[in-house]
This record gives C-alpha cells, structure tokens and sequence, in this order.
C-alpha cells in the first residue's frame, strides 16, 4: 500500500528527486549527535524548488506519513535522526544565494545555502553574516534556523534569530505561508518568524529566508588569560561585559580542557591554571586599545598571565588552543557534547558543578565555551564500559544547570536528545502550550516527530 | 445573570479590585488611538496580584466574557479599545520594578511599570533600558510588550522584543505560565516569548517580564542637515547606515513638517529644505569624531547646511524640532498618526508617495519618523469637513508602504484601526495560520476580541 503510495509522490516530482535506495537513503538518516540512532526511513527527497516541498507535504500529510527535514545533517542533538517510515526532506539542494540588497542590508537564501557561503556573498559588497557556529562551512541556513545556531561571535552580534527578518514556510498540508518583513521594523500580526526559528522543522519547512546583513567587521585584536581560579575568571568575564565593552568573542576554556590541549599540541599552556579566557575585539583602528582594556580587567581580576596582539595571524595563533579544545578531547574515546547555558555570573559554580560531577562518576569532562553568553560545552569521555556513567553525568549536568539559572541547551537545541527534558524547565503548562502550538502549525503530527516536544502525559 | 456572575468575581477578589462605577469604567475603555470609538465594557478590573489576573481570567473563561488587557492606555492602534460588554483588566497598579541584576544585566519586572521607571532603576547601576518610545514617561513594560514598542534609540539598540528575556504570562484559562530564559541564549523549545510579544493581549496577558539591560550609554553628540531634495536626504541615511556608524539616533523630517515646525517655534529653520536629518552618536569620548564622520557623509550626499555639536544642551536644542513635529501638527487640526515602514532605501519614494496622497486629497500631511529604520509617521490633519478624505489619504499611505516592499505598521500594532488591513500585508495563508495561533492559545476568543486579527473570511 505505502509502495504505490510512494510510486504516486514519484509521479508528482521530477524523475531524480524521490530516491529509494536504502544505502542512499541511510546516509540521509541522522545527525551529528553523539550516542542516539535513527530510524530507517521509507525515502529521501531532494526537492529543488518550494513546490516540491509542498507537493512532498500535501502528499505526507494526505498519507499519514512522517516527515523529517534535513540541511546537512550537522546538528548536534538529533533534530534530524529519522524515525521508521518517515520521507527525509533534504534541503541541501535548494542551496542559491538569491539577492544580496547592500542598500537595505539583507540577503534572500535558500534553505541549503551554506552559512559560510552567504556570508562570503555579503562580503563582496562590504557586509557580513555574523552567525558563526562551528560548523559553519558545511552546516546550511536552514539548519542554522531550526536550532537557532549560535556560535563565537554571538556574545557582540547575537543568534540566528537575531539575524532571520522573513521566511517562507511550507506548512504540514503544503499551504505556503510569508512570515515577517524585509523592513528592520515590523509588527503587523504575530511574529512567526522568530517561533519558526529553533523549531526543528516540527512547524513547518523553511523555504527561503531573508537574512539581516551588518557591516564587515573591522580587523580584530586578540587576547589571552590564564587564572588561578575560576572565581577569578568569572570575576574577569563579568567585568568585561559589565563595562560595555563589547568583545566579539569572549571563550572559556578549563583546567581539564587547557590540559587535555597541551598534551595534544604542546602548546605551552599552562596547566596549572584553572581556566583560560580569549577575547577578540573587531573594531579595527581601535582594536589595541579595547583590548588593552579588556586587559586591565582581566589583570585586575587576578589573571596570572595576560597575552595579547593586533596581529591577525598572531590572534589566529591564540585561538589555536580554543578551536583544538574538541577535537583534542574527541581523541580520548567517544565524546558526549554537552551544551548548557547559565547567567553569566554563574559560570564559576557551573564549571565547578561540572567538575564535580566528573570526579562523582570518575569521567574526564572536558569544559569549553562562550563565557561571555554563560553558554558552555561540557565534553564528556568514555567509552564501553563508562557509558553508562557518562549519559548519567550528562543528565546530571543539565540538571546543575537548571538549578543555576540557566537552561538545557544554549544552541545546540532540544532535537531528539533532550526532549526528555524540556518539561523540567517549561514546567508541565509550559510543556502543554508548546503542544498547543505544536497543533495548530500541524494538527496531524507529521513534521518531525519526537523532536523537540516530549509526548503529553 | 451577568450581574450574578459578575458579584461572584467580586466575591473572588479583594474589595477594591473589582470597580463598576460607569465613569470609571469608561475612562479606562479606550487608549489614544485617533478617530476609533470604543464599546462600553462591563467593569474594570485592577489585580494586583499575579493570582488576581488568574482568577479574572479563569471566571471570564467560564462566563464566555470578553477581556481587555490594558497598561496605560497610551497606544495608538487602539488595541486597548474595549468592546462591549468587556472586562477591562488594567495592569497599573501591578507596577514594580522586582529586581535588577546588574551581574547578569537583566531587570524582573511587573506590567504596570513605567518605561522611565525601568530605565531610571537600570541607570542607578550603570545599565540601562534602552527602549524609548515617545510615551516613555508614562507607558508600561505590559504596554510597549503587547505592542512590541519602538522608539528613537531602536536605530543603534533594537526595539522592545530585543530586550525581553522571559515572560510570565496568564493564558485565557487562567493557567500561569512561564516562557523564555535569563540567560543570554536558550532554545529549549519553541520560543513563545517573542509570539507574545507584539500581540496586543490577545494571547494572554503578561504579568511579570525579565527585560535585558545594557550599559548606559555614554554622552551623545548631536548634528542637524538640511537637504535640498529628499533623494540627497535617502542617500545621506543610506550612507550612514552602510557604513556601520551607528549613529543612536537617525531621525527625518519633511518640508511640510519643517514649515509647521517653524511657523510654529520660528527655530529659524531652512523652510526651502524639502528634508531635515538628526542624527546622534552616543559613543562618549568618541561622539564628536563619529559625529563628524556622519556630518562628511551628508556634505558628500548634497546637504545644504550641516551643524554638530558634542555639547549635550545644544543637542537637546537641536532635537527641539523633531520633538515639535507631532505636537505643531496637532495645533491645526485632528490628526490621524499613521506608522509604516519602508526599507530604508525606499525612504525618499515613501516620503514623495504621502506628499502625492496629500496633493490628491487636498490636505496637509507632515511625515517625520526614525530615517535609519524606515519608519516613518505621516500625520494627516483634518476637520470635520475633510475627515473621509483624511481616512482614505490614510488607507493609501499603507498601500503606498506595502507597493514599496514595508509593512502597515512599524511600531504602533496593528490593534483594531488597520485589522482590516492585515490580509493586504499577511495573505490568505498568513491570516489562516494567525489564526490558528491564536485559537491554540484562546480557543473561545475571549483575550481582546477584535485586536491585531480580522475576522476569517
């Protein structure tokens, strides 16, 4: 029955869209998220226009079947692992920079376009597109908006969703909606823009997107900071954002990271430290200055070590040991990537919380991540015989978090991996209106689900 | 009946909270939208508690009772016009300032407090609110949520729904919930905050907010340039904004505003000028040398007369004009306010589109507004004689913005003076799918009937 089911979606689309074969198929099954498997999904759609993609969810929708949209399968928290039957809808191929508008600053995209690639196409005309995940060579905009993706440079320039003013969407019946405007002001009817963004494809299929452009950023001066103590760092980090004075990165890296670094690269770190901060400052003619600013505080907070420059390649340098911090840990065994925000003045408790629970447990938890957004990377090692201890140290940690303040996921989102535990921070009325919501975008539940939401009690 | 159901609210509320007398019902059932009558509302309610707004809510849900939220009825749309046979539950007395953090840099705060209070708290830290809608002084954070406020500033800091965190918010059943983060990032789950935000009460009504808070700005330097055609005027603002300068303040004036400004204070302004730009940066030690920077860039787009000054007295003279624009306008006559929004290149076409509508319609219209966002305030004055003529130069103003790629609505909502218009902007589809947003949330439509939605078709 689903055969000729699917042999009718075949009919409606080109001839190479619809692909069936299963190694194919597989491929096209997960994301990047550690420890979770997926379904086995009926079929993979490649869809080249919005048409497509509504033609693909009149049809799920006319036959019960589920859908879960991919871009390029990076995220970290299994919002794309597929679940059995479903049609995997992979963006990927909707990848064009349709306009960049320097007057207006904004630039149209599909949903495959790379982020780097969108942000190369601002740069020919002097502006750029901060969002700066990781991932951020090969992850698309598309994905990027389902998670809300964050990255280094969010703590000046913010998130994706500062970024996103318009979407087109395709709805679960394959209507096509416009949400928000191109103008930097707007507020006629609800903003479904930004209820789109971080929804993990369960609302809908982002289509296209117009994204706000900002000015290049000028070149940038690097710090580094090695403290005695994590109260210290804190105390650095707080000061820094207090004083306004607006670091474009702001990274904390801890005792058991700067270690597991130096093993790995010897790069002279100093491994008696508790932490390490780096901050950049992108004003250009007055980069050495912030920075030196962002020195004293740093001094005056009792950092034992203070390096900075304006040269670019000597910065580069510095953030060597903060881009090494994953991969240095990854090369221990199989790694579960946390992704937890606090405010920002709990970042001290947290890491300690965090080093606490991988002494309870006996793990090696390795700590990185954006101090000035409070957004932290807790990378746990195991392997066979520790799993089960690192997926308990792993719940443990989004619990401390809770309990600072803070929330389960700073930008990785909730996907697949945390849905579990979204009602302990929304609370169960918080839980049934996301569910409310949830129905009204997509009353039969076809768009990817499981992601996101926990079912009802 | 309605008067048993009524007594057994009264019986569920602290004496003084239920008020009935006719006149104070009626002082508290319109706000200061022009040209909109309101309906006669059955009561007023004044909760001071989060519990009281629950216990109105959980009773009008039973009785199938209208509620108009309202803060200070200083909006423009009308979205605080009762309807008849209403309760309108006024937020003012919930009116305190619960916290401010200035570690974490965010204020906890309750509906009725005012905009200057919050920012008055904020600065005895060193921080501040930014949003400053022109009501600043005495609108309320419910107020400037529920229509997602703009203001001057909203050019270099963003509007209100850049500064909301977290929410607290009764739903139409009386069920409490919580929505949002204090932390800098968070995407755990679909982010209900900003769809709150904007909403004018018809989702629910916000009882207590968690608002970000910046470092207080530094002092500001201040330039005036008037120019001889409004293409120089666009390419001066255009300019500016392409280059990052980040001025806090960009503001426009036309030749007819200039004229009824002058004629009004005789500030000895160039009434041959077809537009008047203010800017200010606000960058402290930096403010002259970034001011004179933009000062370069008006000479270079055709300015006639350029004047800048760092001294914060002479500033304030400076702005005198812009300050002066609605209130002259408002001496000869009614006026109807609009606000739509344009991309800023389509500045200079917006601004000749409402002079052509005031040529066609025989009748004066002066159109100021916030040049670096592109939205813009054409006031239509009129009597009694040419109100229908004001009416339709008004509905063509948004016709005018929606053909130049804008919005009907800026910063003042949508409310119920342009609701019939929504669909021009949204689609069918939008309208559908706004709709089924806010069934999920108030499936008997008792939360501001009439306000942001037109009826489904």
């Amino acid at each position: 029955m689903l055969t000729d089911a699917l042999a009718g979606l075949a009919g409606e689309l080109d001839d190479d869209l619809l692909v069936t074969d299963p190694q194919v198929v597989a491929a096209h099954a997960g994301d990047q998220v550690p420890g979770l498997s997926s379904g086995t999904p009926l079929a993979l759609v490649r869809p080249r226009t919005t048409q497509d993609v509504a033609t693909v969810l009149r049809w799920a929708s006319a036959h019960g079947v589920a859908v879960v949209p991919r871009g390029a399968g990076s995220g970290l928290a299994g919002a794309a692992n597929a679940v059995d039957g479903a049609v995997v809808v992979s963006l990927a191929a909707m990848d064009r920079v349709l306009e960049v508008n320097p007057a207006d600053r904004y630039a149209v995209v599909q949903p495959g376009a790379v982020t780097a690639t969108v942000d190369a196409a601002a740069r020919t005309h002097g502006l750029s597109y901060p969002p700066d995940p990781a991932s951020k060579d090969f992850s698309t905009i598309g994905g990027n908006i389902a998670t809300n993706a964050g990255g280094l440079c969010c703590v000046k320039y913010g998130v994706t969703a500062d970024f996103v003013l318009a979407l087109e969407v395709v709805l679960a019946d394959g209507s096509i909606v416009r949400t928000g405007h191109r103008t930097r002001k707007g507020v006629a009817g609800y903003d479904l823009t930004h209820l789109m963004v971080g929804s993990e494809g369960t609302l809908g299929v982002v289509t296209e997107a117009t994204l706000r452009l900002v000015p290049a950023p000028l070149a940038a001066a690097t710090l580094v900071a090695f403290f005695p103590t994590l109260e210290s760092a804190g105390r650095a980090v707080a000061a820094i954002a207090a004083d306004g004075l607006s670091p474009s990165l702001l990274e904390i890296m801890d005792a058991t990271t700067i270690r597991v670094v130096d093993e790995a690269h010897r790069m002279d770190l100093d491994r008696d430290a508790a932490a390490l901060v780096l901050a950049q400052c992108d004003t250009g003619p007055r980069a050495a200055d912030d920075i030196a600013e962002l020195a004293v505080r740093c001094e005056a907070a009792g950092a034992g070590f203070v390096a900075s420059t304006d040269d670019p390649a000597e910065g580069e340098a510095l953030l060597a040991a903060r881009r090494a911090a994953y991969p240095s840990l990854e090369r221990l065994g199989t790694t579960l990537l946390d992704d937890v925000c606090v405010p920002v003045s709990a970042l001290p408790a947290a890491i300690a919380a965090i080093e606490g629970i991988a002494e309870r447990y006996e793990l090696l938890i390795g700590t990185f991540g954006h101090a000035g957004d409070g957004n932290l990377h807790p990378t746990i090692v195991h392997d066979a015989s520790s799993a089960d201890r690192a997926a308990k140290a792993f719940d443990d940690i989004l619990t401390a978090a809770l309990g600072l303040g803070g929330t389960i996921t700073g930008e990785h989102g909730v996907g697949r991996l945390k849905a579990h535990r979204l009602a302990d921070e929304l609370g169960p009325a918080g839980i049934r209106l996301q569910h409310a919501v949830k129905a009204a975008f997509d009353p039969a539940g076809i768009l990817n689900p499981g992601a996101v939401l926990p079912p009802l009690p």
